[in-house]
């Protein structure tokens, strides 16, 4: 199999720390190029992660001594093929659709172009036809270039528990009350002075609106040939908090089908839907998207968010709601499924099914 | 005016040392004597508490003197008129009926009796009429002895702010979702390895269902006629997690209000609502009941909870909800306002009002 | 009595907001002025202090309205006699001696010139004596105004309990293992990320070495002859650590005692000296320095940090080491008696002692 | 090779748990039987661990069906080789001597035995010759079983690191002051109202003896002659504090060498030796016993606890200390190298070089 050429832009966070750990030993993706601002640039990765590298394994020898570039517009492609991007959005903005440009795939964790009317917000096992959509960007008049994102870390620890329930009959509505971890707000991020033994009610403008909105895309139907993203009717709406947890967002879940059929529905139903969801990706970082737990005190971060390597989705607690329909907890890595695994993912897909 | 004598029961646990600190200088009410299990008594309070005091400051000087009694059926009544219960509801269960049958005024913290068809649930801002339940009460053959409860700590924190809104109309639908603390469990409740870092979905037993039963019930009406509770009809869900907080339980509320006015809501109506919700209780531990926090960060148990002197429900973020019509953040103090408080406030308004 | 007008310089910090509280109501000093950087100038204490006011009890009132001034060289010194400094060491260095040639009594936490041969560290139960240095500052050539600190926090925990027992013969070594406070490192400080169920082994560059020098110079002798610091000669070795602790530093003290007399000691004696240490400085902010609990497992910083409104250290588990004579654990207030109040203190003690 | 049939004892606690996880594929012990109390007993080890175990990774396949028995005196032998015990002391006391009495190997990490004089607490890398003692045992006539322990978990942070030293000189004077991680405490240990945000500087009763006498032991001799051990002559002195931390003792560690050579010592001489000590145990559990990391801030146990999986030493700070010689700061983890993986190490010993 063609082994592609793949560089981190953004490689120093936390977010890119993680892309790093995910490409040691890939069979298909070769870190050859890491790229950061003009702080940490020219000298080793190594070097330039001297306190900074956090993860509990240490830096993968085969990439320790790749000198760090800086990531500006003197970008030269050489023989690279994938870009996985781990900059703030604010950055990204700005040297995304110029590395699409020269030709490349950037696989995107950053928010900037999630909106952007051809770029799809994709997750493998829900809506892989949304790739369909990197044929009408303009980032790239050759048309090889292209930019692809992965959504909003916590919207998928409702996504992918509620997407094998279509089969019982639409969702409508959605309220997702969020206990996110701290990782998510990448380093430094959270003062500890404000965080231990606290709650904070609030993440960052927007994040209750992204959920709705980024949901809304991702369970909605790219139209081929109207070009435009048709987005999925049901109601969501996310109350998001901080607690002091270091990694692994928790969710708790309420929500509403519309079951057309006369059958009642038991909670063994939505259970075996879930034991039954096992999309074949074949796919080397694909792992079972979800799992249920009987106990009834779990998911929980510390203990289960390496469930499948950090990108299964642990689920618990389905039970009825007396407002909605049900309700459930989940959980989700959010540093891997949520982030750096969502787009290595998202790579893989690429190279197995649209990379002719 | 008359003073009360009154002890507390259960008098060594998380509750009974918060009794303790609330009845020092209390105006009306004289702690003269306290019971514990076989295991604290026959001892001063100071001995019994040795490695168990936890609060900040020291046990009041005024208490640390009295002897430690047993608790059970020997039970003397004495010259007191008032008696707190701290206990555990599986001992409650039974001593305080027994108590009751002594003529003496039970206030109790205790689940045991919150189900009893004639034992009211008070918050004195909220139901003070369902007092009238008490004469109903078949403890004390001579009808001076009775029980009367304050609700389960969390769900307070939704009740004293919907409260005041039902002047716009019936509230219909409410998500509960709560990120409760650790001090909630008791001593020695949840062990350090599993907490620390973590959330778990799981707080006890019925404790979702306790809170829908528990407004329901506050939220209703006592019939005088046929002596019986009314419900409340709206529909109540509560998804119940332990977080990593010492004190303080935070909620995220969501829930509709039938308006069947013409006139839109606006935030502001629903502030204006609770800043002018200040019941004139004229009573000593009596505060005003809830705050609204403009900063959208707020509130925050570690920053929050002792908003007047913990007797406050503090709420921020008011927001509008995709799936009902609005949502909000609310904190309680759940040691004060949440138990040995809430009692407190019913013992004082019992005495201004009820005991002639 | 006369009253002073103060300032406060740095007001916004986390030391600065806990002059801000230590000056509410104080019977001698009248917060006229609040000084911060550029970003904080030109508004009110309360607009300024928006989501960055972390005490648990509001800002006062009294204070809330006081326009902030930036703190630079067009500084008018106006009817102020006392400057309260919260800067950081090197902003400090150069504002501190403008401020004091201008006259004033600047009694400051910053370390910048506690190593300056005429700036005394004053701890006012130690070495009250040690103002006389004051005389021989240059700062301001007027001599009225000048430069008086408080000791690095950590060490205070030391000193004030070793001080008494000078009684006993002098002291030769000292090690001290400390475990730090969070609040000691400003806001926003260590990010969560890093201290979560963590210890870091290291505070600071110097840390280490200003507790040894600065211990030095507190116990020695301030030479009126020759104007210079004799310091004290003993051997001082400290390790320091960070733990995930909100307030309080925590110290493991060993030390050994040149005991000349034939006598043996025995624990009571030095705990005899420690409850017989009750200097009567008769000042507002004065408290018991130092107590000792029985109990083997205090002092905690969660339970004793407000010993003494916070100006109390508190000490516990005196025991007999087998390397050096004797070891104990300590707690001192870092952000109270450990910065703001030690200055607060300071300057008490110069206007009742030595401003005439 | 020969497979030695294993069981664990005291299977269900937080040591139990470790045994088992390390069991897993362990090329020279095949773990057969599970013994737990009357309340795990009767069950597979499975379902026994409901809601128990607290490892991330599942309970190994190949054990989760072992019927869990009952640990007393109706005790079968059959073709059981060593035996695991993660028991209490007190039911170790007379477990212990009664399995080895029915001639099985039993490697305790239980303290019962620690102190008997013909008991050796083993660390392979320092001191395999006192296996020699087993001996002299009595429990078994037959002189075919024995007990052998693991230490004190915190000592090891400081034993192996100062083992290597020695050929630098006799070490003669050792403060450590531990900050100890909430594992140690076994489960449900610690609650979490004593330990979030605060700092307890109290293990247990002996916990800092404990530390010497084994110190002692483990650096001493054992006389072939006398059948005695002859004590190391050093002074030490231990100082035990309780942190939140879920796993992982941190050690401040104070030494002083007797080094007769006129020469010098510098920093990198002590951690060259550090880097050559390489003892080739040959074992399969066996890891270079230390690492030196050069981070001043290093170690952490929240990123190096998993050192050389779990069995390594992490130290760091290495610096001249004014009052001893050096000081430096070691991390340990205490489950692994400091319980369940020390007596793994001691039976892979005793099985390769002691079992004719």
């Amino acid at each position: 199999m063609k082994i592609y050429n793949v560089c981190v832009i953004g490689a120093t966070g936390t977010v890119g720390q993680m892309f790093v750990k995910l490409l040691e030993n890939h069979p298909w993706f070769k870190l050859t190029r890491l790229f950061a601002s003009r702080d940490s640039a020219f000298q080793t990765y190594q070097s330039a992660m001297q306190n900074k590298w956090r993860q509990t394994t240490p830096i993968p020898a085969e990439f320790a001594q790749i000198e760090v570039e800086v990531i500006d517009k003197n970008f030269v492609k050489g023989d690279l093929n994938i870009v996985f991007s781990a900059l703030d959005s604010s950055v990204a903005e700005d040297i995304e659709p110029y590395l699409a440009a020269l030709g490349l795939a950037v696989f995107s964790n950053a928010a900037a172009y999630r909106n952007h009317q051809h770029v799809p917000i994709i997750i493998p096992e829900i809506n892989p036809h949304h790739f369909e959509a990197i044929r009408s960007q303009e980032f790239d008049p050759s048309n090889k270039g292209f930019i692809v994102t992965n959504p909003n870390c916590t919207l998928q620890a409702a996504a992918l528990p509620l997407f094998p329930l279509l089969k019982l009959g639409a969702i409508d509505k959605v309220i997702v009350t969020s206990m996110q971890a701290l990782s998510g707000a990448g380093y430094p991020g959270v003062p500890s002075l404000d965080i231990i033994g606290n709650v904070i009610p609030y993440i960052a403008q927007n994040e209750e609106s992204k959920i709705a909105d980024e949901l809304h895309k991702i369970f909605g139907v790219f139209d081929k040939k109207t070009k435009v993203f048709d987005d999925y009717g049901f109601s969501v709406s996310a109350s998001c908090n901080r607690v002091p947890v270091l990694n692994g967002h928790t969710l708790s879940v309420n929500f509403s089908i519309c079951n057309d059929t006369p059958i009642e529905l038991f909670e063994i139903d939505i259970i075996d839907l879930w034991e039954n969801f096992t999309p074949d990706l074949g796919l080397p970082s694909a792992q079972k998207p979800v799992i249920y737990m009987k106990e009834s005190n779990r998911p929980q971060p510390l203990l289960d968010q390496m469930a499948g390597n950090g990108m299964t989705v642990s689920i618990g607690n389905l039970r009825r709601c007396n407002v909605l329909d049900w309700k459930f907890t989940s959980l989700l890595n959010n540093t891997v499924r949520g982030a750096a695994g969502g787009s290595m993912l998202n790579a893989e897909l690429w190279v197995q099914k649209f990379d002719q």
